[in-house]
């Protein structure tokens, strides 16, 4: 495809430019360049598919950077990436050093806020609109955040805070109701925007932002006969009022929200209530794009696929599928086990379960702080939980960890998924903390297995075999390749290789592989393999300690990690020798394949081969 | 005072034997004893005299332990472990070994859930609930929860997955309304509460319920004549529904919540709707002891104070005093300086703050997520953000943190006020874990002040002198006493001592006090202090070295804390010497005063000396 719009806007400028004719024209190119690329490069298509228009609309009415758009996620900011100067370098989404799949600050100043977790873009963009009004700025701030994001908390926060603001606010909320989180939307939440989505005639606009929009000139006036429907205001008298008016906000909607010229009108009519306004438009998610209107959940966050077919090029079994067998078979046996997500469900291999085990399985939304309160009550009432999460979202939950689960010692077990690198998704979604916030809590037990029989093993240990809530963390993707003269233990930690080597590496999780391979090529290297990594075996540090030098790779954050406790459990049982720790060492990790991760931190056996034989 | 009827309530039954006349006297004892026991001991008055009524109700209603009470922050909670057989220890409330000032499992089979932070009781008691569904279970929950905890997003999150669950679903949700969190109640949600009191007629229990409750006998109807009054049902048409129903629960209020006959019928009313219920009371603050209904804020959480005075047996100048002096000497030069409080003006020192500057002060409510994401904004849009926050209560934003404030560089300052042990509130309070988690975090600076001057100059360098986001964190109370021959040299570590001692102490906040006074005692011994905690920095390490043997001691966790990032450095800088590190060893600590828990820790001089001296 000839991409003769696109290709000719270099900043939202040329966006203003053309007519509604010629912007329905760019929003097939963008479409189609989508398409192409994410079939490519693998990424979020249906919630980018589903915001084409709404991106353009937003471009041609507000001035970015000026004017700042806050995009929820940023999963969604594809159309705006195009529009704001990189449509040159799309190609290169996901890719090492490429474009990002979410909105980056130090990409564009059009990418206003970093994104990657969810419920976040009111709070940034309510910041930001007081800071305007502090310094007398007549900029606008408009977050965008989907029906999903409405099942975290920090929205409500967010509202609450925002919406006793009033007059000179210029903050808009655009809800993108696609009546989805990532799966289908769960909850009371997701029948009340279904029953205004019904009945659109009982939701309008309140009379005074009515009075408002009679105020203004020509566009107010379409605007209100357009969207409002000012001969309905008898209607209106007994109209109900939104969850949204009752926090404080002018609640307009729902609209069209794949018409430009509707998405013009109601922005333009946004901008003139000069208060804190919610514009609820209706979406598809994967609009324009057959297989992702009928799939949305399969389109969400996806490898490359075959445009015409939909099909995927998928790997082999991942660790989330191997938990899941286990858990959906374990429960078959024991009718305590209840499994919960924070609206991930395909994502952490809990399909076969929420189907065989629907009284059992509890999709809480996009609500992690929820889920494990949920879970703790749900210990609390005498059933045994298991909370699949990903490592990067688990954080989201720390205090609750804390505070409802390991201080009441409740029995939680935690599936922590996505534990380590995890590749294109960048920054946002690594799992490089958990280890380090789970080792500062008491009286929760982490295991890290290496390989499928090794998952299944911790878990049996987590549900049955340990006091406590456990976390057993495993990371994004296949099975890491294991050597053959190795043959799991099933205890807390293993030793492999010669066990009078001077050398010693010391690893945990997927690091396990690549320190077998090196210790192969190198003389005289033993491995140690935690299976256990709090609280760390003592047994595993001894062992470690009869070699003269100790190096230790952890593919997490380095300070506050399982290699600096094992660093003070070296001095606390006199070890004198060397003892070198490798990890992700106070910085973020950017978006490339795990492999090249691995690589760049020194993680895989090319670097441990350089750090042991340096030394 | 004689305690007729209070002394003979040896558990619940007791309480259903009463009349109500002699229900009125209970209440009467009870809230002279909370009165006469906290002016010794300290705790949390204003709250507990709010729900006198409303325990005795629930304990007439429900069957305790078998029902469950979820007390939410379990500060409210006295009477009701009065009513449990708790009254004989009630006056060992908050002392060592005594009975907590919050919900504890371990203390009786009535504290179904530990209390300490707000607006999680929901998500527990959902849980508990649905095991009792799983279960067959005929059981009631019942979560209390103050109008205050509704700024807190979990809220949220548990109304939405607990509103769809729809019949069968035991829960009755208690909006204790008195129009306060700590201080005022902030937020758009505050208005709308204060609407519904200002119009109870609009808000009456919906067409459906009544249906119900026609159907029920005598009690019912009663209830029905008394609360929801059917005659109005003609007006009920015109309604609003309310927020509560939105999320799909059945709406009942607002009553009188000192009433004990009303709130015995709309209790034994949302049993028999078998249905998620959001029953709406209202309560004043500090009922029935006229200084703490005139300054509910100021009788909150309070130390021992005269009954007939109110005056309080203050202390001295407290850290938080000092902070706020500063902060609001350095917002008067620079325009740019926001301050943020989740609900804790009074406490973190910004009452002159938020009077001299209130376009520049924020109460987000108790939203520590919403906090730190919306100062990300405030810092995004040029103003420089501090949010004054306790270290218990900075656990809930970890991800905040990390996503929306260091991954994108944004510049906060973080006041962690209440760093290290707090005394009597107990194992949900101390703030032990901030060290540890904040260690885990790229591109954030830690400071850890021991004195008002140096509290001072953290935070002009945390301002103006540091790259990015920059904690400054420091214990509750006064100034610990430092040595007269110590002066601060206002850099980022400092040694104290003989410098060619053979043993160092290296430590950093409150406890530099105990080891400057071990250090004088023992031979030896030369102390450095860790000024910044986070990076370490290098130099400190090699001073450190040149001793013999290194003892770190940290009023925080041990595992992931700043102990173990030393000794980490110690074996990447070659130290061969002998390291032992102390902190809190995997453990909660409990409620005790802090000189008993620096004591019972090894923190204290006496702790150090002997650990030193056996060595």
């Amino acid at each position: 495809m000839e991409y003769r719009y696109l290709s000719g806007i270099a900043s939202p400028a040329d966006v203003k430019k053309l007519s509604d004719a010629e912007l329905e024209e760019l929003a097939r190119e963008i479409r189609d360049k989508m398409i192409n690329t994410v079939s490519k490069s693998g990424g979020h298509l249906a919630s980018n598919l589903g915001v084409v228009e709404l991106s353009i609309a937003l471009h041609r009415v507000f001035n970015s950077p000026n004017d700042k758009i806050v995009w929820d996620v940023g999963h969604q900011c594809y159309a705006h990436k195009m529009l704001t100067g990189r449509f040159g370098e799309f190609d290169t989404l996901r890719a090492p050093g490429g474009i990002s799949g979410f909105t980056r600050r130090y990409e564009s100043e059009h990418d206003v806020f970093s994104g990657g977790h969810s419920s976040v873009a009111l709070s940034a963009a309510y910041g930001i609109a007081q800071a305007n009004k502090l310094k007398n700025k007549k900029d606008y701030v408009v977050a965008v955040v989907g029906d999903g994001a409405f099942t975290g908390g920090m929205v409500y926060e967010a509202l609450n805070n925002a919406g006793h603001s009033g007059t000179g606010t210029k903050l808009i909320v655009i809800l993108n109701d696609n009546d989805m989180s990532i799966s289908k939307n769960v909850g009371a939440l997701a029948k009340y925007f279904a029953m205004i989505r019904a009945n659109p005639r009982y939701f309008r606009l309140k009379a005074k932002t009515e009075d408002v929009l009679n105020h203004i000139p020509v566009i107010g006036k379409k605007l209100a006969k357009a969207i409002f429907n000012l001969k309905t205001s008898l209607k209106n008298r007994i109209y109900k009022s939104t969850l949204f008016e009752d926090m404080g906000f002018r609640y307009m909607g729902p609209i069209d929200g794949h018409s430009i010229p509707t998405l013009t009108d109601a922005l333009r009519g946004a901008v003139e209530a000069n208060y804190p306004v919610l514009l609820h438009i209706n979406t598809v998610k994967g609009k324009g794009y057959e297989l992702a209107e009928k799939s949305p959940d399969a389109f969400h966050g996806i490898s490359a696929f075959d445009v015409v077919s939909g099909e995927k090029k998928l790997g082999g079994r991942r660790f989330s599928d191997a938990f899941g067998s286990f858990i959906t078979d374990a429960a078959e046996k024991d009718k305590r086990i209840c499994c919960i997500t924070a609206a991930m469900a395909l994502g952490t291999g809990l399909r076969d379960f929420s189907e065989k085990f629907p009284s059992r399985f509890f999709d809480v939304g996009i609500a992690e702080q929820h889920a494990v309160t949920f879970a703790s009550g749900l210990s609390r009432g005498g059933m045994l939980p298991v909370f699949a999460v990903y490592s990067t979202f688990l954080q989201r939950a720390y205090d609750q960890i804390i505070h409802d689960c390991a201080m009441q010692q409740l029995k939680i077990v935690f599936a922590v998924d996505r534990a380590g690198f995890v590749g294109d998704d960048g920054e946002s979604h690594h799992g490089l903390f958990d280890a380090a916030f789970l080792n500062s809590i008491p009286d929760i037990t982490v295991y890290s297995p290496s390989s499928f029989t090794e998952l299944q093993n911790s878990f049996y240990k987590a549900l049955y075999k340990t006091d406590g809530s456990v976390a057993v963390r495993y990371p994004r993707g296949v099975e890491p390749g294991l050597p053959e003269d190795y043959e799991y233990n099933g205890g807390d930690w293993q030793e492999y290789g010669d066990s009078g080597a001077e050398n010693c590496i010391v690893t945990y999780g997927r690091c396990f592989s690549s320190a077998c391979e090196a210790a192969k090529e190198i003389k005289n290297v033993k491995v140690v393999k935690l299976h256990r990594i709090k609280p760390v075996p003592k047994e595993a540090v001894f062992c470690a300690m009869k070699a003269k030098k100790i190096f230790f790779f952890e593919e997490g954050q380095r300070f506050g990690g399982i290699g600096e406790t094992f660093a003070d459990k070296l001095f606390k049982y006199g070890f004198s020798g060397v003892y070198k720790n490798t990890g992700v060492e106070g910085q973020f990790a950017q978006q490339d394949a795990v492999s090249g991760l691995l690589h760049a931190f020194k993680l895989d056996a090319a670097g441990m081969k350089e750090i042991v034989g340096e030394s």
